[in-house]
């Protein structure tokens, strides 16, 4: 994605593993799930993109501090925190492929279909919720005991925990809104933009780096609020990908969320500016699974039609604007300036 | 149970609230289902018994620091952890009756029911993975901003996070022990003992304790080994409860731990020991759900005609000499030692 984060990736991998061989002994020591596991999460971590890991390294290097060892274990743990919350989503959704490999539930599935070992599905399910539960405790482990001031660690470890929290509760709403004979409001949505993709993917990671590297707290608390409308811009043409995109930008079939019928901003602004108009029908194909090519090119030609497509491209412009003065007095470096620029710079243009 | 811990009972309940009006609003602030949450949290934890908080607060005054607001807030915080690992459970088992009232789980499938939600099921389990993920962030958001020193912080933290990880290492081989088509070894059996009964009920709520009271490494960590023990002592009786318990004295029907077929140390040794005598064939009432009470104490029988009992009783006799061995060295104070063998005869004689 972004060229600056790209040369953290071989690093952070270093990382998880040097945070397996710290603290996987203790696990391998209660039972033999435990070195299984070891091995299930080590790779199940490194096969993300490692954005939000890097983007920890990429702050506190743009703060001032030259990604060292202590920067490189919280990057890893971040990257265990995104497995945690992965491997449960992934129950939640009943989704059993994840980057391109089994889901960790489906992963146990198929150990009790091959070991014949009674009701698999239930089985693979409970041995995933247990080992992202893991997964998240590890993350504490790790960052407990970084070579950093005591003071620094808390500091860490605390904001860690108000966030994902968080994010838990902001999930909460994604599964109500996947379940909800109604659909979401617009505040419903933009607050799983906020919560789940902006403080989280964006805000989290530059703060911890920006803490790493000393930076004040009125600092840290304009990486916030930057990064959570950051992420609410990344969100939105996410969205748009998802709705537009060509299956090969995408990785999943084109229209593959018109088929889910995702509750996202897009689907929203597209069937209140539809109403009532030629372009009616395409509120309908939401939810459908047998969408042709063509049905699925109609909803790309009303957002353009109807001006959904001009309005949510203005929406991302305030966006980026209100970003620019929640940091416009922050007192920021030439990398730190670089980094978000690239940031912003990514965000709003990633689609043509 | 033990007097000592009754009296930290409401105190436990207030740090409850406190933790809640403090981290509370932060969850709120996301989205209905946070505040919905907050109450349903708080019901939940203070259901319990409350033992481990009790522990935490017993453990500190008898190191030397009196119960105060940050060991209250670390006893509460024990609870929210033991709520984060239940509502886990049940789903895995489940189990949709807990502590009386409806599961978290079930009281979400309901809320799906009374409001037209789709898979209602599912959503069930879904928002109950969540809550308890919440559930334990939130146990680390509270410890991180206690009255104590930093470094005091950390090392609850780091604690806590290493000893849950390895609880849910041991839930894994508990899952796995339930769907197995081969019964687990004594190994298997001890293990789980050992880190979801031991380290977890008894190690961790003194070890938190005493950090808090100032204690030294050494003393730590020979209580770790002592709880250790003492929660193995614990679990043989209570799975002679779960197999010789009236329905009064154990809140289930007699016999239910036989019908469930629970993979228990007794289970284990009376299927030796019987095996070729007249007695074979109460090793098959196990897993049976239409078990007759003459069949149900026939078991009882046979636990004590066949030695098996006996055996027990004395590998509890050796697990208490060897705790004891355990702290022999350790500088204890008249209410540490008090606490101890309180601890210590309510294991070992809870039972008739």
């Amino acid at each position: 994605m972004i060229a600056e984060l790209s040369s953290h990736r071989d690093p952070i991998v270093r990382a998880l593993r040097e945070i397996d061989l710290d603290l996987g002994p203790q696990l391998a020591e209660v039972n033999r799930w435990g070195d299984d596991l070891r091995a299930r999460m080590l790779e199940f971590a490194g096969r993300g993109k490692l954005i939000r890991g890097a983007l920890v390294a990429a702050s506190a290097a743009a703060f001032g501090r030259p990604a060292d060892r202590a920067v490189y274990t919280v990057a890893a743990a971040i990257e265990l925190v995104q497995s945690f919350l992965l491997i449960h989503d992934d129950i939640m959704d009943e989704d059993a492929l994840r980057r391109g490999a089994p889901a960790l539930f489906e992963q146990y599935r198929r150990h009790a279909v091959e070991h014949g070992f009674r009701d698999e599905r239930r089985f693979g399910e409970s041995m995933a919720i247990c080992a992202a539960d893991v997964a998240i405790l590890v993350v504490f482990a790790a960052i407990g005991s970084i070579d950093v001031e005591e003071s620094v660690r808390v500091r860490l470890m605390s904001l860690l925990a108000r966030e994902i929290a968080k994010v838990g509760v902001a999930q909460m709403a994604d599964v109500a809104n996947g379940h909800s004979p109604t659909p979401a409001t617009e505040e419903e949505i933009l607050a799983v933009y906020r919560f789940k993709t902006g403080r989280y993917t964006f805000s989290l990671p530059l703060m911890l780096g920006a803490i790493l590297a000393g930076a004040s707290s009125s600092t840290v608390d304009a990486l916030c609020r930057w990064g959570e409308l950051q992420g609410v811009v990344f969100q939105i043409r996410d969205d748009q990908l998802g709705i537009v995109g060509e299956s090969d930008e995408i990785g999943k079939p084109a229209g593959s969320d018109i088929a889910a019928d995702k509750q996202t901003l897009h689907r929203l602004v597209l069937c209140k500016v539809t109403a009532g108009t030629e372009w009616e029908d395409v509120c309908t194909f939401f939810g459908r699974d047998d969408l042709s090519p063509e049905e699925v090119r109609r909803v790309a030609r009303a957002l353009e039609a109807t001006g959904a497509r001009a309005l949510l491209d203005r929406r991302i412009s305030q966006l980026r604007s209100q970003a620019a003065r929640e940091i416009a007095s922050v007192e920021l470096g030439d990398g730190a300036r670089r980094l978000f620029d690239a940031i912003d710079a990514f965000n709003a243009t990633r689609v043509v």
